[in-house]
C-alpha cells in the first residue's frame, strides 16, 4: 500500500490494474481479491469468461491483455486443470504477477529474483517463516502437496535461505523426526505420519482454510494459514509490475548494442558499405529505445512505423535537445547535411553514449533512378539498409499519391457531372433514396453549414438552397490542385486530359507533378496528429468557383477517404543507422514550393524518445537562408518546438567556389583550384557561411559550423574555415570525418553541439503573423536574402489582395526561390548584395497552412537524362544482392 | 549415432549443424567436441570472436545464429564470466542445447522435459548414475560447486529420480555420513569434509580431469570422470534438435486458435463486422501453420509477407488438394465468389480441422472509392481487417505502378535524347567515360549480344554498330506501353503529353490505365520466382521501332530497376478470415485483357504448406468461360500444378437472370421475380450453370456446384438448381449459408469438396500451344463459348501474322471477352448459340508471356459516378475507426 502511495505521489497518471480472469459470472471467491485490491489502491479489471470457455478463449484473451498497456499484472482465478503449460506461457512474463511462466521459474531458479516474479504463495510462505523464525539456515522442510512451478519456487527460495527442503515424493525412513517445518497444500496432509515432524514443528498450510479437527496435523500447536500473506504479496507483484513500467517511462540512457564499423580505405560504394553491415532486428532496435512491442508495426525486418500513442506514454517526460542542421548555399559539388546528420547521431548515440535520434526526410523515388541517386547519407554514415530508404519504405509516399490523384480524379469527374446534369438530377444523386430514406451523409452536411444552410432533412431545401448545395462550379481554368506520380516523368509536365469520348470535349492542360510536390506531403510534414491531419485535409483548397470562391477538398466530400489513405502514413518510420543507432525516417516536402523539412510528429516522438538528456538532430532542405529560416518560422511555429543548436555544414570545395572558383561538370575532371591549396578562394568564399551563421543567429540560436573534410583539404584550409566562423560568432567550428569514419569521425563536432546545447538561447521568429503578406515577404528578403527590397508583379499583387480577402493573410510564407543563390539569381554564389527580389506570383497551399510566393519559375518534375541511374541497378535474383544504388 | 543416421536415412537432406562459439583462434579445447561430433556424423561450424569480444559482438553473433534455418544448436565455448543472463537468453531457446537459457531451465522445473533442453552435464551425471546404480531413489546425493542452471537443472532431475539432494550452500551437523553420492564440478570438492560420505559412496567428476592425489575425495573407491558422457548428450541434444526442424518440415494438423464467431441478424455491414473481430496476431498465425519466423516479414500487426525461401525449405512435401472457385456468368446481382472461397476455408479450417488456405487476388485500390468498394468478402466470410486488404496491402500495386511508370517515362525521354542528339553524342552520354575508363553495363551488353555485336570494349564498334546500338529508334505512334495509375480516374483515358517547353514539341497521344491493368501484374502472377519475374519483366515489348521490330524493358536498359523495384512485391501477403484461418493475398491481374487469377507462388506456397491433406483454395476472376479456361490454360501451365477440383458458385438469383428475368437498377427495388419463387425462370437458367459444369469438364476436374443461398431463396428452388446441377454432372450441389453464418453455414461444401477431392481426375489442358494462333482463338471459342466459329478482322490477321513472325506463336491465349455473356454480346444471357466470334485486334503481353484477342472494346479505366463511396468513407481521428467502407 505504501508503495503503491508512493508511486502514486511520483506519477499522479498512473493507475496500477490488475486484471482477474475467471470462468462464469461467479464471483464469490474473487470479492477477498478484489477486496484486498481495493485496500491497497489497485484498480482491478474483472475478465469473465463462459463457463465452458475454450483454451484458445483463454489465450485469445490472455493475448488481448498482454497487449493492453494499461493492464499491469494477469491474475488467473481458474480450475487448476485449465492452467496448462500454453496457457500459463501464453502470459507475457512482465505481466506474470502470479509467476508461473516457464520464464518466470526460469528466472527465478537461475538468480534472477530481480528480473521476473515470484510465486506470491512462494513468497508467502518464505516472508511468513522469516517473520516467525530467527534463523532459517540448517532448517529442514518437508513439502506436501506442492506440484509444479509453485513447488519448484518455494524449494528454490528456501534453498536460498539455507534450508533443506524435503519433498513428499521422498519416502524414506530417514525422515523420522526431521522437519523442522511442514508447508501443505490443500487436503495434501492426509497422508503425511506424524512421526516425521520434530515435536513442536511448524505446519503452514496454502492452500483453503482446513476444517478443524482434520488429523493428526491439528495436535501440532503452530499452525498457520497463510491465504492472506497470498493475496498481499499477490499485490505487492501489481504494484512492482506498475513500478517496472513507471521505470521503463521514465528517461534513462539507452543500452544500445551498437554496430561495429571497420571502415576500409578507399571507401568502398554506398551500397557495398550498406551491404556489408548486418541490421539489427528493428523490434530489437526499438525495444532498446524504450518503445513497447505494441507502439510497433514492423514492415519487414530493417523498418516499422511507430504509433502515435506514444506521445501519449510520454506525455509526462521532458523533451530532449533539439538540433538543426543546415547547410551554407549549396553548390554542385554538394556540401554533405545528411552525412553530418547520420555522422552526428552516429557520434552521440554510439561514441558518446548519449541518447539521440536522427530524424530525416523520406526521399522521392523518382530521382533514384534518374541523376540524383539516394538521400541516405554516404559513406560510413548511412541509413541502412539504404535500398529500403530509397525506395518504397513504408509506402507513405505512394499513399500521399492515392490521396492526391483521388482528389484530382474527384474533380474532373465533378466538373463533368455537374456540366451534364441538371440541378435536380444532381441531387437526386448526391443524396439517393437508400431503402426509400434520403440522408445526408455527414461530409454533405458540413458542407450545408458551411453554406449556411442549417437544414438537415434533404426534403426541405429550396431549390436554390440545393442548387447551391450541389454545384461546386468549378471553374475548369482556374483548378489549381495537379496530379501526381513518384517518377522523374518529364512527358508529364505539361499534359491535355480528358480526350477519351466518354469525357465529351471536357479537356484541358494540366500537368503532373513528383509526388513530393503535393501539399499532402506538406501537411503530412507539418501535422501535430491525426485529427490535425484530417482538418488540414479538409481546408485544402483545390481551385475556385467561376465566382471566385475557394473550393476544398471537404466541398468535394473527399477527406475521410484521404484521412484513411494517410492513417498509417502519420506514423513515422524508424530505421537505423550504419552503427546501429535509432533514425527516423518521415515526410520529404519540397523545400521551395513547400518548406522542405521532415515532420512534425517524427521530432516530436524523437524528443520524448531521447528523453531530457538525448539529442534529436533534424535536417533542414537546400541552404540555411531556405530550409532553416522555414524550419524556424513554418515548423517551428506549427509544432511549438524551440531548437536547441544550429549546425552549419560547409566543405572547403563549396566555400571556394562560393569564392569565385570556376564551375565544374559532371564527368569532366575537377579543376586544380578544388584540388590544391588555394586560401584565398578559400577566404572569399566564407562570405556565404559568414552570411549563414548572421541568419541563425537573427533567430537567436548558438551555431556548431561543422566542416565536412575532403581527402584533399590542406590543414591551412581547414583551420581558416574555422578561424572565420569561429570570429563570426560560431560557438564552435569543427572538422568531421564521418563520411570515411563513420561515428568516431565525428566525435569532435558531438562535443561540440552537447557543449553548444548547454547555452542559453534566446529563439525567435523572424515576423509576426499579423504582419501584412508583403511585408513579411520583405522581411524574409532583406533580413535573410540580402535584397535591397522586393518587386511584386501585378499578379502577385493581385494574389495577395485576395488571399487577404479570403482571411489566408495570416499564414506564414514559404518562399520558393532558387536554392543556388542567396538572391533570385542561381549563378550569383557568395553572398550578392545591392538586388531587388521580384515576386512573380503568389501562392497558395492552406490545407498546409502557408502562403508560397514565387520568386522565377520552379520546376516541379523532374526529367530523365540519356543514361538514367538505372542502367546500373541491378537484383541478382539468387542471392538477392542489389547493386548500383548510391 | 543411431539417431543421426535414422534422421539421415529419412531426410536426405538434413544435415544437422552444430554452431560452436569461441573467442580467438586457439582450438584445442575445442578440437574433442569437434572430434566427437564428427564421430556421430554431426556438422561442426566453428565461430571465433575477437580474443577481446564484448558482448554486445558475442549477442549480434548469436542472434544471427538464431536466424540461420541451417544451423540446428549453439554451443559457447566460452570463459563462464561471458556468461551473462542476457548472452544465455539471447540464444533461441530451440537451439540451446546446454539447456542454460531461463526458458529452458523454467520448462525442465515446470516438469516439461520434453519441450526444452535439458543442460548435456546434467543429463549425463543422472545417465551415469542410473547406469551404474540400480535404484536411485532413496538416495542422498551431495552437489558441489553447483551453481546457477546447471545447478538446478541436475537437482531437478535427481528430485525426479526420487533422490534426496543436499547441496553445498547447506552446511549441518547433520549431513555425517549421509551422502550416497558426491557430485563434483571442478576444484570445488575442496572444502568437503569426507565424514559426510557414506563409506563406499559414489564420486562423480563433472568439470576437467582431476589431478591424481588431489585430496581426501582420492580416498573413494568410486570416482569417475564424466566429461566424455557430457559431450555425448550434448551431441545427444543436437540431433534433437534437428529432429525437431525436422519434424516441424513435415505435415501435421495444424493447431490453429480458431477466431470465434457469433453471428448476428440481421446481418451487420461488413466494416462493423470486420471491426468487431479481433484478429490475432500475425506472427502468431504464421506460428501456427509453420512457417518460421526468419521466413515472416510483418507489415504492422495483421499482414505479412512469406519468404519464398519457404518453397525450398519443404521442397520435398507433398502438395496439398488444389481448389479452383469459379462462377456462373456474372449479373449484376453478384455470385459472391469471394464470399464462397473464404466461407470455404473457413469450414475446412475452423470446422473440418483440415489444413487450408484461401489464395486471393489483391484487388485494385480505386474502385475501392468509386462504385463497386472492396473484395475481401462479404458478411460472416471475410478477410480482416478488410481496409488494410482493400487499401494499400503491403504495397504491391504500388511497386507495379512505380515500375510501370519508370518503364514510360524511359519510353518517352528516349524518344526524346534520340531524336534530339546525334548517333555519336549519344553514344558518349550512353557509354561515358568515368574516370578515364569507359565500360558497357552488363545490361549493354545483353544489349549488344542481342544485335549480334560480340564486343565488350566500347571503343571498338564501328559507327554503324554504334548507330545500332544506341537507336531504339521507337515510332511514337507504336508505342503500346501505357502509363498506369490505381485511381479510378476517367480523364486519363486519352490524354496527349509532353507538351511543355523543355519537350520540344514531341508530344503525343496516350492513355493511362488502372494499375492493375499493367502487364507487369499478369506477369507477378504468372512467375515462379525472382529469376523467372526478372526475365519476364525484361522481355516485356513497349513498342516497335520505325523499322518494326520489337523493342524490350531490356532495350531500355531498365530490367535491373524493374526487378529491384519488385522484389518485394514477389512475396504473398498473409492474412486471416474472420475465424482466424490464413489467407494469401497476391496478384490481381485483370480478368480480361490479362488471366484474371492470383499468383502463381502464392498456391505453390500455399500447397506446400497445408501439406498433402490439405485444402488450397483459390478464385477465377469472371465467370467460368474466362476466369477457369484462363486458369487451366495458362495460369496452370504455367505453374505445373494440377487443379484437384472446381468449385462454381451460383446464386438463385442470378440463374434467374439467366433464365430471362428483368433488368435491374441499382436503387431501384428488386422485382418481384427474384423475391418471390419462380421455379421456370430458375430452371430456364440453369442452362448457363450446366454450360459451365461442362466446360470445367472439358478439362476433366470434378466440379461441385455451390449454391450461395440467399434469405428470399424457397427450398424449392434452392433443391431445383442442385437436382440439375447432379443431373449435368457435378459431383455434388450444395446449399451454402457462409454470408449469414461464417464457416459453419458451408460445412457441407466442404465436405462435398473433400469428397470430390478424392476422385481421380484426368486434367488436359484444351489446347495445344503449337497450334496455329488462330487455332488456338477457335478452339477456345467453339469449345467453351459455344461460337459457331471466328472471325478474325484484317487487323486480327496482321497482328497474328506478325507475331507469328516474331515466333510469338508459341503463347497460349487470353482471351479479352466481356464477361457478362458466354458470346460476347453483355445482353445475351442463358447460353448463347448461333454466333461467331468477331476478332477485333490482337495484342501481346510477352513479359506475362501471352497472346490476347480483343473481343469488343475494353475499358482500362474506371470511372467515378456523381457520388463515388468516398463520401461515406470517414475515419474516426481519435479511435481510429473507419467506417463507410464495403
Amino acid at each position: 500500500r505504501e508503495d503503491l502511495a508512493s508511486l502514486h505521489e511520483q506519477h499522479p497518471g498512473i493507475q496500477p490494474v490488475l486484471a482477474i480472469v475467471q470462468a462464469g459470472e461467479d464471483d464469490a471467491l474473487l470479492e477477498i481479491n478484489k477486496k484486498m485490491a481495493v485496500k491497497v489502491g489497485l484498480n482491478v479489471m474483472q475478465i469473465c469468461l463462459p463457463s465452458e470457455f475454450t483454451e484458445d478463449e483463454l489465450v485469445e484473451e490472455l493475448l488481448r491483455l498482454n497487449g493492453d498497456p494499461g493492464v499491469h499484472g494477469v491474475f488467473l482465478h481458474l480450475p487448476p486443470s485449465s492452467l496448462s503449460s500454453r496457457v500459463l506461457n501464453s502470459i507475457q512474463p512482465e505481466k506474470d504477477v502470479d509467476g508461473r511462466s516457464d520464464v518466470n521459474v526460469g528466472r527465478l531458479v537461475c538468480g534472477g529474483l530481480t528480473a521476473g516474479f515470484t510465486p506470491p504463495a512462494a513468497s508467502a510462505v518464505v516472508e511468513f517463516l522469516a517473520r516467525h523464525d530467527t534463523c532459517l539456515e540448517g532448517k529442514t522442510v518437508l513439502m506436501i502437496g506442492w506440484e509444479g512451478p509453485l513447488g519448484v519456487a518455494l524449494q528454490c527460495l528456501m534453498q536460498k535461505n539455507g534450508m533443506l527442503v524435503l519433498n513428499s515424493q521422498w519416502s524414506s525412513a530417514n525422515l523420522q523426526n526431521q522437519a523442522d517445518v511442514a508447508v501443505l497444500v490443500g487436503d495434501a496432509h492426509r497422508g503425511l505420519p506424524p512421526m516425521w515432524l520434530k515435536s513442536g514443528a511448524t505446519v503452514i498450510n496454502c492452500g483453503p482454510v482446513l476444517k478443524p479437527a482434520c488429523g493428526p496435523l491439528c495436535l501440532s500447536p503452530f499452525r498457520w494459514e497463510v491465504s492472506a500473506d497470498i493475496y498481499v504479496v499477490s499485490n505487492q507483484n501489481v504494484v512492482r509490475s506498475s513500478s517496472l513500467w513507471v521505470r521503463q517511462q521514465q528517461y534513462l540512457p539507452w543500452k544500445l548494442r551498437t554496430l561495429k564499423l571497420q571502415p576500409l580505405s578507399p571507401v568502398p560504394s554506398d551500397i557495398e558499405i550498406s551491404r556489408s553491415q548486418t541490421p539489427k532486428a528493428i523490434d530489437q532496435l526499438a525495444q532498446e529505445i524504450g518503445l513497447l512491442p505494441e507502439e510497433l508495426e514492423a514492415y519487414g525486418r530493417t523498418k516499422a512505423k511507430v504509433r502515435l500513442s506514444l506521445l501519449d506514454r510520454l506525455k509526462e517526460q521532458p523533451d530532449g535537445k533539439y538540433v538543426l542542421v543546415a547547410g551554407i548555399t549549396p553548390t554542385p559539388l554538394g556540401e554533405g547535411k545528411s552525412t553530418v546528420t547520420i555522422g552526428l547521431v552516429q557520434a552521440l548515440s554510439a561514441h558518446l553514449k548519449l541518447n539521440s535520434v536522427a530524424c530525416l526526410r523520406q526521399p522521392s523515388q523518382g530521382p533514384t533512378f534518374g541523376v540524383k541517386g539516394g538521400a541516405a547519407g554516404g559513406g560510413y554514415a548511412q541509413v541502412i539498409p539504404m535500398e529500403e530508404f530509397n525506395l518504397h519504405l513504408t509506402g507513405d509516399i505512394h499513399a500521399i499519391t492515392a490521396a492526391n490523384n483521388l482528389v484530382a480524379a474527384a474533380i474532373d469527374a465533378r466538373i463533368l457531372h455537374e456540366s451534364t446534369q441538371s440541378d435536380k438530377a444532381l441531387y437526386n444523386r448526391l443524396v439517393p433514396s437508400v431503402n426509400g430514406m434520403r440522408r445526408f451523409s455527414p461530409i454533405q452536411l458540413a458542407r450545408l453549414h458551411r453554406l449556411g444552410i442549417s437544414k438537415s432533412d434533404p426534403g426541405a431545401l429550396t431549390p436554390e438552397e440545393a442548387k447551391t448545395f450541389v454545384r461546386l462550379d468549378l471553374d475548369p481554368e482556374k483548378v489549381t490542385w495537379q496530379r501526381v506520380i513518384d517518377t522523374n516523368d518529364r512527358f508529364l509536365r505539361k499534359i491535355t486530359v480528358g480526350q477519351a469520348n466518354t469525357e465529351k470535349g471536357h479537356s484541358r492542360q494540366t500537368q503532373f507533378d513528383i509526388a513530393v510536390a503535393s501539399e499532402i506531403m506538406a501537411i503530412l510534414a507539418l501535422s501535430d496528429g491525426l485529427a490535425d491531419m484530417k482538418q488540414r485535409l479538409g481546408r485544402m483548397v483545390v481551385g475556385s468557383s467561376r465566382s471566385g470562391q475557394p473550393v476544398t477538398a471537404d466541398d468535394l466530400g473527399v477527406t475521410g477517404a484521404l484521412a484513411v489513405l494517410m492513417k498509417d502514413a502519420i506514423k513515422p518510420t524508424l530505421m537505423q543507422t550504419l552503427e546501429g543507432t535509432p533514425v527516423f525516417v518521415h515526410a520529404g516536402p519540397f523545400a521551395n514550393i513547400a518548406h522542405g523539412n521532415s515532420s512534425v510528429l517524427a521530432d516530436k516522438l524523437a524528443l520524448k524518445l531521447v528523453g531530457e538528456d538525448g539529442y534529436v538532430v533534424t535536417e533542414a532542405g537546400f541552404g540555411a537562408d531556405i530550409g532553416m529560416e522555414k524550419f524556424f518560422n513554418i515548423k517551428c511555429r506549427a509544432s511549438g518546438l524551440k531548437p536547441n543548436v544550429v549546425v552549419l555544414v560547409a566543405t572547403v570545395r563549396a566555400l571556394k567556389m562560393h569564392g569565385g572558383g570556376p564551375n565544374v561538370s559532371a564527368g569532366a575532371p575537377l579543376p586544380k583550384e578544388y584540388i590544391m591549396e588555394n586560401l584565398k578562394l578559400v577566404a572569399d568564399g566564407c562570405s556565404n557561411l559568414k552570411k549563414q551563421i548572421q541568419i541563425a543567429h537573427l533567430f537567436g540560436v548558438p551555431v556548431v559550423v561543422a566542416l565536412n573534410v575532403f581527402q584533399t583539404d590542406t590543414q591551412a584550409e581547414i583551420d581558416l574555415v574555422c578561424r572565420i566562423a569561429e570570429k563570426t560568432g560560431a560557438t564552435a567550428a569543427v572538422p568531421c570525418h564521418h563520411w570515411s569514419r563513420g561515428g568516431r569521425g565525428s566525435v569532435d563536432l558531438a562535443h561540440a553541439v552537447k557543449e553548444a546545447a548547454r547555452q542559453k538561447n534566446n529563439f525567435q521568429f523572424l515576423y509576426d503573423l499579423q504582419m501584412p503578406i508583403h511585408e513579411k515577404i520583405r522581411t524574409i528578403a532583406q533580413k535573410v536574402y540580402g535584397a535591397e527590397d522586393i518587386d511584386l508583379s501585378p499578379e502577385a499583387q493581385a494574389k495577395i489582395e485576395y488571399y487577404t480577402q479570403q482571411g489566408y493573410n495570416t499564414l506564414p510564407i514559404c518562399m520558393a526561390k532558387t536554392h543556388l543563390s542567396l538572391s533570385h539569381m542561381p549563378e550569383k554564389k557568395g553572398v550578392p548584395t545591392g538586388f531587388v527580389l521580384p515576386i512573380r506570383d503568389v501562392r497558395a497551399s492552406i490545407g498546409a497552412g502557408f502562403i508560397y510566393p514565387l520568386v522565377g519559375s520552379m520546376s516541379t518534375m523532374p526529367g530523365l537524362p540519356t543514361r538514367p541511374c538505372f542502367y546500373d541497378i541491378d537484383l541478382d535474383p539468387v542471392t538477392e544482392e542489389i547493386t548500383g544504388l548510391f
